[in-house]
């Protein structure tokens, strides 16, 4: 007998228990021992909730769940690098229990401390519901590629995010009008900031980088940019370039250092991401053996987020330890992070005054940054308003590529700050 | 230290090899200890190979290396169900060695009383090389999964199947010319039949269901269809249809019992598994909880075989035991086959003599069936020579439809009997 004790009892806290109870029979099979809930912790223990939770002690403060007598494994699922979350995880692995989390957020700031403390105290630590919900990415990078050298991994890790960018090609929306309707389904939090900013994604991103490369997760060194300079003009220059637009997190290990970014990004049509839509995530990881591999499935949810939760508990029931990040924590690297020094392909949409000598001022401060251009698309004509014109670029180095956005910024002639994406290959 | 011994070295044994030393250090790191390989074993001590040998003993017959002092866990390449592969892995498992193994055809026959075996002796029997190449799909189901009552599981498990329906439909190649040009670029045996006529496929779609369902795998219950009688045309009116057409592997239990079939089919476009081209393989699995789960990646070659041979390695110095089929084999289910007690959809391509009447005749059969008729598409006319006539079905009643082509082959004025694909939904 497995006896779990759940801090937290949102929609994933509900999911988890509903699963346990419906698949009882199965999990013990699997499990090799039944799995019981000894006790949970909600905020409100009133409140109606779509799971049943007689037999289960009810504890008011879940920072008491570790200290219970009996209980194996502590699950949290309140979210939050900080405060209540943090003490329930620390509580637990100081009092000898084995953690399971969903909480990106806290494992992304303080994983390796976490990692540290569950080695020191005998535990494991466990977060494959951290990361594109019900997809087992962490396991498979963690175990299934366990053999690989990892050369790069991204993904498309928020799926109000996926859903608003699909919504925009496919319907025309604009970003806001894309934004209420995934509000409207539930997909997001009642602050959209984490998902539609980047942050969520940064998040996983710095959980799949640590994986990948045995390295501490490094949340700071992120560049991060969400998706709400978007337009549907974007994604229509986009389909025009056979690409698709993705809130695309890219880590990547070169001789200069980890690189690590969140933003939307142009993917070709013949990139297996660039057929991830709505809601769903996806993770593309290259091993130097295994070649390109890819997962996709549901990303988020209370269903998709528990079956990760329950296989981590299953895991443990089977006895199954394996360090946290894949390798001890002492030996986990800290890498250089290697700021906008690789190159890329640049997707660059300004808005200009249309007048004589516009393209010349542009192409002049591309060249002086050792840029070359690879296509330019105008729509539109107007001799008194401002048109939209889209560059494309070859190969670039990242840093030029901002100095010259900066410069083009700052020209008479254009309107705003041009929006600057990253074309994928 | 963990100390392998590998039998047999084709492209495969040299690949783990290669891989085992080229990322030694990292592999050593995440397993927790080096990994040694002490001995090997081949049908030639002197042909050349593209790996390193020094310091590694050579046996010349495999099946003692179970009993070389010091050995930990036997590797076993060799392949084939019967034979020499056999006593290899029944004399590993009996001295108490832990067995990895690539060998599909030997667990889909075997796998009960090899995983009995291992147990019985207390080791590990794993076979993550077995299915779909370097996707770690065997752990995905047998642990990333555990939590869910799989629904069922389909997959694009054979990549010369896969190479020559895709070159057939992007090309135009008759079946035999594409086939050829996968025999030139390396991605069958001498003996092509064992991947067109599907039966690679079916030993590996028996241990997909094994996992997915908690059964005993069950190869003499899988209906199983090739590609060869596939022509372009096929390829042509499936792309009229908005689907492509897929060596599709399915698994699913329904109240009847276990279905599992192996034959060309109708994919719509819509789904993943259209997108798979190439030598890629890919899986679908549907969990209650998860969802729709898709992996997809390289199926076959040394490298990524050797990735999932090399996990199966690092998870065995790490400690991880897991039943073979994730329930110990004595609670394996016997599962009654469901032979097509199932409904699909269809799509039938007849030659047949363009007479006035023959529709006429068709469509009799058809509706004293009980099988209605969605689309019917001609192509080309002639007033002496046959014509090709594609229909497809609403759902059918898969006994039914055999039982209907079976009229339709016996009508005067069709030419040769029906091709008969199922249009997956």
């Amino acid at each position: 007998m497995l006896n779990i004790a759940i801090a937290g009892l949102g929609i994933v806290g509900a999911g988890v228990v509903r699963l346990l109870r419906q698949n009882a029979e199965l999990i013990a099979a699997r499990a090799g021992q039944p799995v019981a809930i000894k006790a949970v912790s909600g905020r409100d223990k009133n409140k109606k909730r779509d799971c049943d939770l007689s037999s289960v002690d009810w504890i008011d403060d879940p920072r008491k769940l570790a200290s219970m007598p009996g209980i194996d494994v502590v699950i949290e699922l309140i979210g939050g690098a900080e405060g209540v979350a943090r003490e329930v995880a620390e509580n637990a692995l100081k009092a000898g229990k084995h953690l399971v989390t969903a909480n990106k957020a806290l494992l992304a700031a303080h994983g390796v401390a976490l990692a540290r403390m569950a080695e020191s105290n005998k535990v494991q630590l466990s977060f494959e519901a951290a990361v594109a919900g019900g997809i087992p990415i962490i396991k498979t990078m963690r175990e299934g590629l366990a053999g690989n050298r990892v050369v790069s991994v991204q993904g498309i890790l928020n799926g109000t995010c996926n859903y608003i960018l699909t919504r925009m090609g496919e319907a025309g929306l604009s970003f806001e009008e894309a934004l209420r309707e995934a509000q409207q389904r539930g997909y997001t939090e009642a602050d959209p900031s984490a998902d539609i900013d980047g942050h969520d994604t940064a998040n996983k991103l710095a959980l799949l980088a640590a994986l990948a490369f045995g390295a501490e997760p490094d949340l700071a060194s992120v560049q991060i940019e969400g998706i709400r300079r978007i337009t549907p003009l974007d994604l229509q220059f986009a389909h025009d370039l056979d690409c698709r637009v993705k809130l695309l997190g890219v880590a990547r290990l070169t001789s200069a250092g980890l690189e690590q970014h969140v933003g939307p990004t142009l993917v070709p049509q013949t990139s297996p991401l660039a057929q991830i839509d709505g809601a769903l995530n996806a993770v593309l990881v290259r091993g130097d053996f295994a070649g390109d591999l890819m997962l996709e499935g549901a990303g988020a949810g209370a269903e998709p987020t528990a079956s990760a939760v329950v296989a981590d508990i299953i895991d443990l029931a089977r006895g199954h330890r394996v360090p946290a990040f894949g390798v001890p924590a002492a030996q986990l690297k800290k890498l250089t992070p290697a700021h906008a020094t690789y190159t890329a392909r640049y997707y660059m949409r300004m808005q200009v005054m249309d007048k004589p000598g516009v393209v010349a001022d542009i192409s002049a401060i591309l060249r002086d940054e050792a840029i070359s251009i690879e296509s330019l698309l105008q729509r539109g004509k107007s001799a008194t308003e401002s048109v939209p014109v889209v560059i494309t670029t070859h190969g670039a180095n990242a840093k030029s590529m901002r100095k010259a956005v900066d410069k083009i910024a700052g020209l008479a002639t254009i309107v705003e700050r041009p929006c600057l994406l990253q074309i994928e290959d």
